[in-house]
């Protein structure tokens, strides 16, 4: 076994899901991800903790939702009754198992990320609703996702197989505690200060943050963050003013979005353009009026991820990036009893950081050219 | 798919498992069975059952309980530890899982069956103890343990992978009510039968039957039968005289038995011997007294099976054999109340009954060279 392989399984035991003796895990194993799964496995036992392990398989996935809601029938009273698929509301089997945990890992990496293509929308949101106390009772865990490299990843990351291994281990082999720390600095300038400014050739956004709480998302359930890799700081902006152009390309719905620039006034997107996928964003903020405020300020720190692989758990944590997500906020960042922007959506918009730029808080630079000041080569002037 | 996994799911969910609408599923996936979970989990969904799969894996079983016992460890001091591995007695979730499931399907069909070899007996043995009330709601379930072909099984029965595809299918994909109506006349004349005679060119044995109760083994819950494949029918025979020879290779604990014979005095094997293998079938009949006796008496009518692949699932329900196991008798066989043959063995040997040969109950003919008496070819003479 590749030796990253068991340092992967270990830093997900120890420091992100803080596994302790006795505990009772669930280790919920995509269909590529046996070789995690095996590793974690063999860390669980040397920490004397306790597992059952899920088969998470797309393509078990896809026959069952098909077969039950009729999205697999030719017949025209069939395909009628794909609306009402009926699920069975959280069954006692499956709620049992979660309520009784202790801690949930995750383990993404599937062999084909297109395998549920045929599963209508319909069916996923009415199974989905139908786990709603499955879910909750999976937050009330030490819940951790991660993923294992695939060949399947790699294909959609535009990337060779063992350049994406590499790629994936740089962003999750890295030295957490250190890094914690590192974030915890820029969390406390967050915290403190009241207005974040966002220079670049392309941008010039102010966007208040009075009152509101960053979260150190350290990839450790002790610091509520609870995706490996992690490596960000973020928090919901209550105001924002200017314009902004998303230079960093993603995937939204399945399709392509280039180069997004908005307008901003009064915090509300009020003009938008985009060199590739401007339908499907006007069809995103349209979703309702939060759709048009931003929920979220992410900041990337994770220096391991140096490149963008279209798979947001990676690309919202690269250095040298900032994130804003139209859409819904999360209650982390708010004082107590205010409730944040809401949505139903939250789709994150990257900007890239790393040329020409200044992120200041209250008029003093924190950030130069993607260098913070505490780090070589920081320098205030540009 | 090839079609016949999907039979081999609906056969496993409808004739074995009965599965209703509303049913709380496990399916327990081996590592090479993901193709037969597909067509199972497309069948629960047709049937409106809700599903959990685990993912039964002897690579994260070898893990795990070498690290939790330290199997693993090249110390003295952890080697001691190694007697005394400490798991936790029936960890709340895994339990809770199986309390609140309907049904379980067990999915076998690993990709090495030597994977688990450097797992220590006793590790093994602590961690079954371990899961006494797991099992114990597991068989409270309707459980049905099947297998899905694979090339690993296949290299362990010596064939090709194809060919070994075939040779499950025509085993498992069986006209099953036809079956469990021919084994229904063989049980009744046990059922109403004292003494079984068993002749063959080698073998001249007498088995007292009175009082117990045969069971017909049809792959269904219905009838009391948790495998699929089945096709015997089965009692527990109270007293046995006379000599047999097991002519059916075998291995056990790992090797290989051939040509055994006993000879049986007052229902205790007195003398025996073996072509091969003695050494190991003298420690099995030594383990207790119990283990000189028989526990069981199987008659396998599963004409789909016609080859011996050193599995016993699949060899003991082979049409003409009969077998009869050293150890443990089945309380199913037994009146009220009675307990028959106690051992901690319980171990399958086979004898064919394809030549010349006659099973006769109470003096009359029921099989004569390997043909019962209501099938086509059948002569009461020699």
């Amino acid at each position: 076994m590749d030796d990253r392989i068991r340092e992967h399984a270990a830093i997900l035991v120890d420091w992100s899901a803080r596994v302790d003796s006795g505990d009772n895990v669930v280790v919920s194993v995509s269909e590529g991800a046996h070789d995690l799964a095996v590793a974690v496995a063999e860390a669980l036992g040397d920490r004397d903790a306790n597992f059952v392990a899920t088969y998470d398989s797309d393509e078990l996935s896809r026959a069952h939702l098909r077969a039950r809601s009729d999205d697999d029938s030719d017949s025209n009273a069939d395909a009628n009754a794909a609306n009402d698929p009926g699920f069975d509301a959280d069954p006692a089997h499956e709620l049992a198992l979660i309520e009784n945990a202790d801690v949930y890992l995750r383990l993404g990496g599937g062999r084909n990320t297109a395998a549920t293509a045929d599963v209508s929308g319909a069916t996923r949101q009415a199974y989905r609703r139908s786990r709603t106390a499955v879910r909750e009772a999976r937050m009330d865990t030490d819940w951790v996702s991660t993923v294992h490299p695939t060949r399947s990843l790699a294909q959609q990351a535009g990337m060779a197989y063992e350049a994406y291994q590499d790629f994936v281990y740089n962003a999750v082999l890295r030295d957490w505690e250190s890094l914690a720390e590192e974030m915890a600095q820029l969390k406390t300038v967050l915290d403190e200060g009241s207005e974040v400014h966002i220079e670049t050739a392309a941008t010039d956004l102010r966007l208040s943050i009075e009152n509101r709480t960053a979260v150190n998302s350290a990839a450790s359930v002790a610091y509520d963050s609870h995706n490996l890799p992690s490596g960000e700081v973020f928090t919901a902006p209550a105001d924002a003013e200017g314009t902004v152009t998303f230079d960093v390309p993603m995937t939204v719905d399945g399709t392509p979005l280039r180069d997004v620039e908005f307008t901003v006034e009064n915090n509300a997107v009020v003009d938008f353009t985009a060199a590739q996928g401007e339908a499907v964003l006007a069809e995103l903020l349209d979703t309702d009026a939060g759709a048009r405020r931003f929920g979220e300020l992410g900041i990337g720190m994770n220096r391991g991820i140096d490149r963008v692989t279209d798979r947001v758990l990676f690309d919202e944590k690269m250095a040298e990036t900032v994130h804003l997500a139209v859409g819904r906020a999360y209650d982390a960042c708010l004082p107590d009893g205010e409730s944040g922007n809401e949505s139903a959506v939250h789709v994150d918009l990257l900007a890239d950081m790393s040329g020409d730029s200044r992120l200041a808080v209250d008029g003093e630079t924190i950030q130069r050219n993607g260098r913070f000041r505490w780090e070589d080569g920081f320098n205030a002037e540009p």
